[in-house]
């Protein structure tokens, strides 16, 4: 596959939401104000502007179109688009701590910067700021909104907590490691794909079809994620080649290689059980052993069909139609990006 | 000073405040819920029942009085008393880890027992639940409820980062210390005093008197506690003699002895810049040296003028004279403990 170009939606995303995202950043006290900017790519680590990405915008994208796709104005979804942006470094902040993960992005991470107690500390204040957004704005709907956040991030963090545990066991079924994905990565794609209907007023249907294209489309992003883990290109991921044979991480398609792959299967068990350090060829091998299983090829259908369900749950309702194309380019995009 | 029997009014508290922070911390996923119910105190760290303190719930009290006071019923309190409590106890488990306590209330810390990724995420649950609790309640007032605790969260953050950055200076004022205290302590206690009469729909003179009553409470609580820290009864704090000194902590008596101690103020300074391990007669040395700078009469003497201003802010506004009464004997009690 290779990479389409980016949609128009989330360059205008980002116009429209970082001077929104920054006057929230600029109630913070002074020290999660700097390490929030560092980490956000606004500042470098003397505290001087800098114009480093701040990632791809997915979540704040998809919470302006939600608010379009239910016939609103663009700006009645910022609140929503701000909240979840907060909501994603939040658990951001905290993971690359939990993981020791001292990259992001090309940059240091503000744990291996600044320490762990002021990654714990700003990661919080992104959180705790987040609802303050949506209860302190304009909207009608600013309460609801916060409700289905507050959802979404409880199972962000159940998501998380499943992620930590699978680390300290030997065997993963499939169905566990979707659960986790889908609480790590689908349910706050899920609340951006929606919340900005929610504070345009929409019908709870409008809002279900939404959630669950944003759910859906969060579980095919993360098995495309979980491909370029093993099979990514290092030129356009940024990450060495294999990164997640490299560290063990109990992916879906290691997991499901192991479940259904035989004696191959049994062999990348094994395997998965040796420390490393590895050699070119260590990963090479395992990969190899994954793709005979047709692990790779499973990964492959299934994000396939998780973007179906996406694109049905949107055509199922009645959408601004610009806005519906928008989401849905949007999720051709994010399967098919940099692989 | 003799410890004071503990008010009626905090054992009150508990009764009606448990069950429902039970059925909150029911609604979280197991992990988190496994967590919390041992941090709590209500499992041991097999998940077996237990009934180790959960502290004196001074907060949760606070908020419950603080709307009897408004004249509402002590009920309507009760979210934002199950609100404070889950605050304050996201903040004791992400400070557990990021001092590096093993043990707080004779248990092990979530973070030694369990792992830091697991103490950071219970943490973040905790904290997301707390507005979750205000949105979800039956309260008119749940909105505006949500949005000081998240003003009150932001002001605990920030005193937590001045906190950490105390511990990397050298010099820090009396004023710095005191701003940090009003952030670390003052805030959460402050908003726990108003909380109750927010979401009984009282007036704003009402609510700012009962906010200044909390934060002024809080501000004497934690001088008091930095006396404890020094000059406590080990048999009676549970912690060794002047713990405060042997972790080196820029505590109020401490800073205060500098910045007004002259000599023995200066030779304090140089004391503090050592490493340690100490002996008994070390700290019997330096805690000697604080207190002939004056350093103890005057933390007891603010620690008095902060609960003067405290029991003012009360007496100044028409409140429900019973419900004001026990406000004052809080305010006398938490001043006057162990010590």
């Amino acid at each position: 596959m290779t990479a389409p170009a980016l949609p128009d939606a989330l360059t205008r995303a980002r116009a429209l939401v970082n001077p929104a995202l920054r006057d929230a950043i600029e109630t913070l006290d002074r020290h999660s104000r700097r390490l929030a900017s560092y980490h956000l790519g606004w500042t470098d680590e003397h505290g001087q502007p800098a114009s480093a990405s701040g990632g791809k915008a997915v979540r704040p994208t998809l919470a302006l179109l939600s608010a379009e796709a239910a016939g609103a104005d663009v700006r009645v979804g910022i609140p929503g688009a701000v909240a979840v942006e907060l909501v994603h470094n939040f658990s951001l902040l905290h993971d690359d701590l939990m993981d020791g993960d001292v990259e992001r992005r090309h940059r240091t991470t503000v744990w291996a910067l600044y320490g762990a107690p002021a990654a714990i500390l700003v990661g919080d204040a992104l959180l705790a700021l987040a609802s303050q957004v949506l209860l302190e704005s304009e909207s009608r709907h600013g309460v609801a909104a916060a409700r289905m956040l507050g959802r979404a991030t409880q199972e962000l963090i159940r998501g998380q907590f499943d992620d930590i545990r699978f680390e300290q066991r030997r065997d993963v079924s499939v169905a566990a490691c979707l659960r986790m994905a889908a609480g790590k990565t689908g349910a706050l794609i899920g609340c951006s794909a929606a919340i900005g209907a929610v504070l345009a007023g929409a019908s709870m249907t409008t809002v279900e079809a939404l959630s669950t294209f944003g759910a859906e489309l969060g579980l095919a992003f993360q098995l495309v994620d979980d491909l370029i883990g093993i099979w990514g290109d290092p030129s356009v991921s940024g990450k060495p080649a294999g990164s997640d044979l490299r560290t063990r991480k109990k992916s879906l398609p290691v997991t499901w290689a192991i479940a259904n792959g035989g004696a191959a299967g049994a062999e990348l068990r094994s395997w998965m059980a040796t420390p490393g350090p590895d050699t070119e060829s260590d990963i090479a091998c395992a990969s190899g052993l994954i793709e005979t299983t047709g692990a790779r090829d499973w990964v492959e259908q299934e994000a396939r069909r998780r973007l179906d369900i996406a694109e049905n749950a949107v055509i199922s309702v009645p959408l601004e139609s610009n806005a519906r194309d928008e989401l849905l380019a949007l999720g051709r995009f994010v399967i098919t990006r940099e692989f």
